[in-house]
C-alpha cells in the first residue's frame, strides 16, 4: 500500500476498502506528526532562543506539549521512534564530525577516570537505595544499571549550540560518554543476566567486552589512512553520499554488535573529520540534522508520562534517586581536575544526563518482569530531572567557566 | 522501547525479555535497511552515472537488487513506505522551490491541454482493453483509472540532473502533472464510488473537486505576498526551519484534504521559491533530499515483483496496456506543440511514468476485492514498463530537443 496518492475514497464510497484505508490514515497521521513536531520545535526553540535558555530544553518541551502528557497530538510509536534515532543518528554523526580524534586521545586519560568513576558511583548508589527503600535485588540492580551510562546527545546539542565542542573539557565529555556507552552496555548485560539466569554468564561477558572494544579501536585506527583517501575516486555518486553511507553503516554496525548505534554514528563522524574541510561535509550532514535532530528531542518529550509521576512515594524516590545520579556524575569531575575546578565542574554537570539510555534500561527491566510500574516511574523521574537540569545549567557554568563563551551570545 | 541502547542482552540471557528484543531487533533491521538502500543506490547510481543513464533508474534498480525479487535483504514495511513517502515529499519539495509560478501559468494553457488529453484517453484506453480481454466492468473501471495519473517524482529527478527544470517544457510537465494529480483522484473517486455503491455520488465528487482546486488556488494566491515576508522575523528557530515546517504542513494538509502529499509539498515548494535565493534555502533543503529520496527511488524498486510478472497471460496483456498507457500520454504531447514538435515529444514522454500512483489504485482495487490477482500483476506490469522507458528515453530525448543540453553532460 502506498501512500502517495491518498484519496477520499472513504467519503465518497462506504467502506470494502477498510485494509487500504486504515494503511492510508496511519500514514497521514505519521506525516501530520511529523510536521507537528517540526512546527513546534521550531517555536517552542524559537522561544527558548529569544530567552537565552537551551534550544534542546524547548525541543523536548515542544514534545512534552503536543505528547500524550498535554495535547495528544503526537503518541508513542516504533515508526516515530525510528525516526527520532535516525535524529540521534545524524546529530552524533555530526558532532563526531566536528571532533578530531588526537583531540579526544589528548584527553583520554582524564576521559576514562571521569567514565569509570561515574559509573560506579551511581550504580552502586542506586543499588543500596533501592534495597533500602524495599526493591527486591533484582529490581535494585536495574535502579542501579539505569544510573550508569550518560545521554551525551542533550549534552552535545548544548556544547554544539554554544560552539565550545573543540575545547578540552567538551572532548573529555564526548571520550568519558563513549566509553560510558560502552560500560553501560557491560553492566546492563550482567544485570540482565543475573535478572534471568540468577547467574553471571562469563564467556558472555567477556564476548561484549571484547567486541566493544575492537570496535572503538578500530573505528580510531582507520583515522590516519582515511586522510589519503579521494572521496570522489569511490563507486559512489558523490562524497556526501560516502559519507552519509559510512555514517549509517557505522551506525548499523555497531547496533549489530550490541552498542548503541550512536556510538557508532559518532565513530563514524570523528573518522569523516579528517576530510570534512576538503570535501565542504559540514553544511549538508547539519541540514539533515537540523531536519531530524530536533524531531529526536522532542520524541523524548513525547514519551514523559506526566500522570505516572504524582504519586508522592514516587516522587520521594525519584529525588533521592536523582540527587544520587547527579551527585555520581559530579563526582567524576574530579578526573578532570587538570582543566581547573570550572570546567571540572562543566565536566561533572555534562555527564549527568541519563535521557534515552536510562529509559531502555527501565523499559528492559519492566519487560523482564524485574522491575514494576511504580519502579519504573521512580527511574523515568529520575530521567526527566537528570535530562532537564543539564542543560540548564550547563550554559550559564560554562560562560562561567570559559570566559571566551559570553552568557548572552545568540545562537542559530 | 528505545534503541539507542541495544545490548548483546540475547546472548546472555535466555528470554524474559523477548517482547523488547523483538521491537530492537525490528528497529535494527530497519536501521539495516536503510543502510543497505544508501549503500546500493549510491554504488548503482555511481555506475548509472559512469555510463550515461539516468541514476533514478539505476536507484530504482539498486531496489529491485538489493530487494525481495533479488537479494531480499530489504522487504516492503510501512515504516520504509514512510521514509520513502519523506523522501518523495523532501524530492518535489526541492522542484517546487526551483519552479516559480509565473513560469508555470505562463504555459497554463499548454499545460492543462496535456493533462486532460493525457487522462482522458489512457482511461478509456484501459477500460475498453479490460472489458475486451474478460475483465468485468469495476475491474475495467480499476485498470483504466490506474492509467490516468502521471507520477512526476521520476521525470523530474531526470529534468533535475539535467538541469532543465527551468525550460518550458519542464515547467508543462509539472503543470500538467499538478493537474493530473487531480484528475486522478476524481477519477479514483468516481470509481471506488461505483465499485462499493454500484452508484455515483455526485456531492463527494463535486466536493472533492472544489476542494482540490481551492487548495492549489490558495498557494498560488500566497506567491505576491510572500516575497514580502521577512522569515528571520517569524517565531522560528531559522528561516530553513519555517521552510522545512511549511513544506510538511502543505503536504500535510494535502494528504487531509485528499490530494497526494507530494502536490502539497510541491506547491509549497513554489512559494518558498519567492524566497529561496535570500535565505539561501536551496543547498540545505538539497542536502536533505540527498538523503532520501534515493530511499524513495530504491523502495520502488523493492516494491516489484518480477516473479508475478512470468504469466504468459500477464506478459501479452501487459505490453499491450503499457503500449495504451504509453500512447495515451504521447497523444497529450499535441498540447505543447506550440513549442515545437520535438520539446513536445519531451512533454508527451515525460508524462509517460506511473510509478506509485498506479500502484495506488491497483492496491485499492485489490483490497476492494474489485480487482484479482492476475488484473493487479498485469497493472504493476505497466508501473513497471512506464516508469523505467521514461527516464531511459528522456535524456537522449532532451539532448536532441533542447540542443542546450548535451547528452554525455556529466551530473552529480
Amino acid at each position: 500500500m502506498n501512500p502517495f496518492f491518498v484519496p477520499l475514497v472513504g467519503q465518497v464510497t462506504e467502506g470494502g476498502m477498510a485494509q487500504a484505508e486504515a494503511v492510508e490514515k496511519a500514514l497521514s497521521s505519521h506525516l501530520f506528526e511529523i510536521f507537528i513536531l517540526v512546527l513546534a520545535t521550531q517555536v517552542v526553540g524559537w522561544i527558548f532562543q529569544k530567552i537565552k535558555q537551551p534550544v534542546v530544553i524547548g525541543e523536548l518541551l515542544a514534545g512534552v506539549i503536543v505528547g500524550p502528557a498535554l495535547l495528544g497530538w503526537v503518541v508513542e510509536g516504533s515508526l516515530l521512534e525510528f525516526i527520532a534515532e535516525l535524529g540521534a543518528i545524524f546529530l552524533l554523526f555530526m558532532v563526531g564530525l566536528e571532533t578530531r580524534m588526537h583531540d579526544i586521545l589528548k584527553v583520554g586519560k582524564e576521559a576514562f577516570i571521569v567514565a569509570v568513576v561515574g559509573a560506579i558511583l551511581p550504580f552502586f548508589g542506586g543499588y543500596y537505595f533501592g534495597l533500602y527503600i524495599g526493591f527486591n535485588q533484582v529490581a535494585s540492580l536495574f535502579l542501579g544499571a539505569a544510573l550508569v551510562a550518560t545521554s551525551v546527545g542533550i549534552t552535545a546539542r548544548v556544547m554544539q549550540e554554544l560552539e565550545v565542542l573543540s575545547r578540552p573539557y567538551s572532548r573529555i565529555i564526548l571520550g568519558a560518554a563513549v566509553i560510558d556507552d560502552i560500560e553501560g552496555l557491560i553492566v546492563l548485560a550482567i544485570v540482565s543476566g543475573i535478572a534471568t539466569t540468577g547467574a553471571v554468564e562469563t564467556a558472555g561477558i567477556v564476548r561484549l567486552v571484547l567486541i566493544s572494544f575492537a570496535f572503538v579501536g578500530a573505528a580510531m585506527a582507520l583515522v590516519p589512512f582515511v586522510r589519503r583517501i579521494p572521496l570522489e575516486r569511490l563507486p559512489f555518486q558523490s562524497p556526501l553520499g560516502v559519507a552519509i553511507a559510512f555514517g549509517m553503516g557505522m551506525a548499523t554496525l555497531a547496533s549489530f554488535i550490541g552498542l548503541a548505534p550512536i556510538v557508532g554514528a559518532f565513530m563514524a563522524g570523528m573518522v569523516m573529520a579528517e576530510l570534512r574541510e576538503e570535501y565542504e561535509l559540514e553544511p549538508p550532514i547539519h541540514a539533515i540534522e537540523s531536519f531530524l535532530a530536533p524531531i529526536f528531542f522532542a520524541y523524548m518529550g513525547v514519551q514523559l508520562d506526566l500522570a505516572a509521576l504524582t504519586s508522592r512515594e514516587v516522587l520521594i524516590a525519584g529525588v533521592v534517586i536523582s540527587l544520587i545520579a547527579i551527585a555520581g556524575k559530579l563526582v567524576s569531575m574530579f578526573g578532570a581536575l587538570s582543566q581547573g575546578l570550572r570546567q571540572a565542574l562543566v565536566v561533572g554537570v555534562g555527564m549527568v544526563p541519563r535521557g534515552e539510555v536510562g529509559l531502555i534500561v527501565a523499559s528492559i527491566g519492566l519487560s523482564a518482569g524485574a522491575v514494576d510500574e511504580k519502579e519504573f516511574a521512580i527511574v523515568i523521574f529520575m530521567v526527566v530531572v537528570t535530562t532537564i537540569i543539564a542543560p540548564l545549567s550547563l550554559r550559564p557554568l560554562i560562560a562561567w567557566a570559559d570566559p571566551e563563551v559570553p552568557l548572552t551570545e545568540e545562537t542559530a
